[in-house]
C-alpha cells in the first residue's frame, strides 16, 4: 500500500528561534534539562516558537494474539477481553491517569477474541485474534493493510494535536519481541523478557517459540515481518502513527509493544522519528535496546511494564510543562532580571 | 534548641494492608514500577489504606550569602531579590510549573540583600545575608535557631498535607557543598559543581574557598554546621522538614540545596527520612552523590539545575497518579478480570 510521505521537521531558522526563545528565559541556560529540547521539538513539529498541546488523546489498541497457543503469556488470553471491559468502565490504570491528566482515551478492538456487547468502544476488529505464528503468519497481508488503514482513519478523526499509543493483548509483548529481533538483528536474548510475568523457565520457552518461527518464516522487509508476528493492535497503531506523522502531530510513545509499532513505522517513513516524544522506559526487558535502536530517550525512568498507554498519560504533565515554559516564563529583559554578562 | 522527636510511619499491619490494596489492583503485580512503594509510602505517612493529597504548598525560601564575596558564582547577587521579584510576577519557572499543577506557592524571604516593597512576599529576614564564612559563621547561633524557628512556624500555618521545599539564592550552592562535605565526610570533589553556571576553572576555585573555610572553622556538629555554613533559607528549610514531619505531611524535595537541608535535619531527627520524596537528581555534581548518601531515588531524571522548587512541582503529578491508581482503580474482583492463578 503506498503511504505517504513523512516531512523532517527541520528548519535552521525556526531552530535558531527557539533556542533564542529559551535561553531569553529567567533561568541560566540548559538548567530546564530535558524540558528544553522537548520544548523546542514540539515547536518544530507545529512550525511556531509558540507551540500549544490541545485535546491530547490516547489510542488504546487491543488485539489477541495465536501464539498464546505456545504458552507464552502468565495470563489467560481472556483476559485481553476483561481488560477491554475494564477499559470501558473506568477501572483501569489508564483511565485513572488519564483522568487525572486530562487526557481523552479511546479504545479500540483491532481483533480481540471476544464479541462485546457494551458500548463506548470503537469496533475495528480485523478478526477474533491473529493465527499462531508459531505455524503460520499471524495475518494476510490484505489483514495487515487493513489494519494499517483503520489506524491511519481514526487519526484523521482526531481534533487534538497529541497522540499517545497503548495496547493491550495477552501474548503481545511476544509478537513485539519476534518484531525487534528481525527489524533490528538484536540476539533474542536482549528482545525477550517476562512480559506480564513469566519465570525464567517460561522466558526461555518463549525465546524458543520465536526463534523457531523467524526460521520458519524467514520475512526481513517491514511490512512481512509485521504480517508474520504482528498482532492487529501492532499493525493498527503503526498506521495511526504514521498517519499522526503526516499530520504533523506530536506523538506520545509508551513502552515494548508501542515501540515495536514504531519500529516498523520508522523503517517505513524514517522522518517520523521528529514527531516523537519517549514517555517513559519500560522494566521489560529488551525496552532499554529497543529505545537504544531508535536513538531515544524517554522521559520517565518509572520501572513500568503495564502498557495501556499509561507511560503516555503519566508522562503528559511534563509535555505541559515544556509548553508552558515556552510561552509563559517571563524572559531576562521582561522581567528586570540581570543575566550573567551584566 | 529542643526538636520535637518525629516517629517512623513503620507499621507492619498497615504495610500488609496496603500491599493486599496495591497488589488486588487490575494489573500484573509491580507492574505500576516505582508508583506502587511511592504509594505505600504515602499511605504509611498518613496511616490509611485510602491516603489523599490535598492543597499542596511549595514553599520557596530565598537568602543571600556572604561567601558570594569570594567570586564563587556566575551570577551577580543581585540576581537573588530580582528572582523574588519575578516570582512574586508570576514569571519564573516554578510559577509556570506550580499553575500548572495546581500547586500553592509561598515565597518567603529568608535573610536577602535587598529591602522588597511588593506585597505577597512573607517577611522572615533574618538579616541582609549571611556573613562570609570564607572568614567568619556565615552566621550566629540565635540567627540560625531563629530560621529554624520560622520554618517550622510557616509549616504550622500550613492546611496541606504535601510540603514541596525550593530555594533562591545566588551562591548557595557553595554553602550546600560544604554542608554536605563535613556532614558526609565525601570528598570535595563529589560535593562542589558548577552551580548556576560556572567553567572548570570557577569549579576549582569554589572548591579552594570551601576547603579552606573547612579548615578553618573545624566544625561537625549539624547545628554548628549549619549556623558556620548555611543560609538562612537552607536553615528556614530544615526547620520547616522537620515540623513537616512531626505533622506527618508527605515533604517533597527538590534538589542540591534543598537535599543539603534535609542532610542537617536527617542528623536530628533520622525518622524524617520516612516522610521524604525526592522528586528529581539535579544535574548539578552532588546531587547524586547526595541522594545516594540519603538513600534516596529521585523520581525524576530530567537533568534540571534550577532549583526553585521546580523539580517539586514537576513530581507533584507522579504523587497524585500513586495515590489515585490506589483509591481509583478497580481490582481483580470488582473488575471480574482472571488473576494470574486462575
Amino acid at each position: 500500500m503506498p503511504i505517504s510521505e513523512i516531512h523532517s521537521t527541520a528548519n535552521s531558522e525556526l531552530s535558531l528561534a527557539l533556542d533564542q526563545a529559551i535561553n531569553n528565559k529567567t533561568k541560566p541556560p540548559g538548567s530546564l534539562g530535558r524540558l528544553e529540547p522537548l520544548a523546542k521539538q514540539i515547536g518544530l513539529i507545529q512550525q511556531t516558537v509558540r507551540p500549544a498541546l490541545h485535546q491530547p488523546a490516547i489510542l488504546v489498541f487491543a488485539g489477541d494474539h495465536g501464539v498464546v497457543a505456545e504458552n507464552i503469556s502468565a495470563y489467560p488470553q481472556s483476559v485481553t477481553w476483561q481488560m477491554v471491559e475494564n477499559f470501558l468502565a473506568g477501572g483501569a490504570a489508564i483511565n485513572v491517569f488519564a483522568r487525572q491528566n486530562q487526557c481523552d482515551i479511546l479504545v479500540i478492538d483491532a481483533g480481540v477474541n471476544h464479541t462485546f456487547a457494551r458500548a463506548g468502544l470503537l469496533d475495528r476488529k480485523i478478526d477474533f485474534g491473529t493465527r499462531n505464528f508459531a505455524q503460520e503468519p499471524a495475518m494476510s497481508a490484505a489483514q495487515c493493510e487493513a489494519a494499517l488503514r483503520h489506524g491511519m482513519a481514526l487519526v484523521d478523526g482526531l481534533a487534538g494535536n497529541v497522540v499517545g499509543f497503548g495496547e493491550m493483548g495477552i501474548g503481545n509483548t511476544t509478537a513485539a519481541a519476534a518484531i525487534m529481533h528481525v527489524l533490528s538483528g538484536l540476539p533474542l536474548s536482549e528482545c525477550v523478557g517476562a512480559g506480564t510475568g513469566l519465570d525464567a523457565p517460561g522466558i526461555a520457552h518463549k525465546r524458543g517459540v520465536i526463534e523457531a518461527a523467524v526460521k520458519l518464516h524467514g520475512v526481513t522487509a517491514p511490512l512481512d515481518v509485521l504480517t508474520t508476528f504482528g498482532g492487529f493492535e501492532i499493525a493498527m497503531m503503526a498506521g495511526a502513527m504514521l498517519r499522526a506523522g503526516q499530520l504533523r502531530k506530536t506523538l506520545l510513545i509508551d513502552g515494548f509493544i508501542v515501540t515495536s509499532a514504531l519500529m516498523v513505522a520508522l523503517q517505513l517513513q524514517p522522518a517520523l522519528r521528529d514527531y516523537c516524544v519517549f514517555s517513559h522506559c519500560s522494566n521489560e526487558n529488551g525496552h532499554v535496546a529497543m529505545l537504544r535502536y531508535v536513538n531515544a530517550q524517554p522521559l520517565l525512568q518509572l520501572d513500568l511494564r503495564l502498557g495501556e498507554g499509561t507511560g503516555c498519560a503519566l508522562a503528559l504533565p511534563l509535555l505541559h510543562a515544556a509548553v508552558n515554559f515556552l510561552n509563559d516564563m517571563a524572559t531576562f529583559e521582561s522581567a528586570q532580571v540581570s543575566d550573567k554578562a551584566d
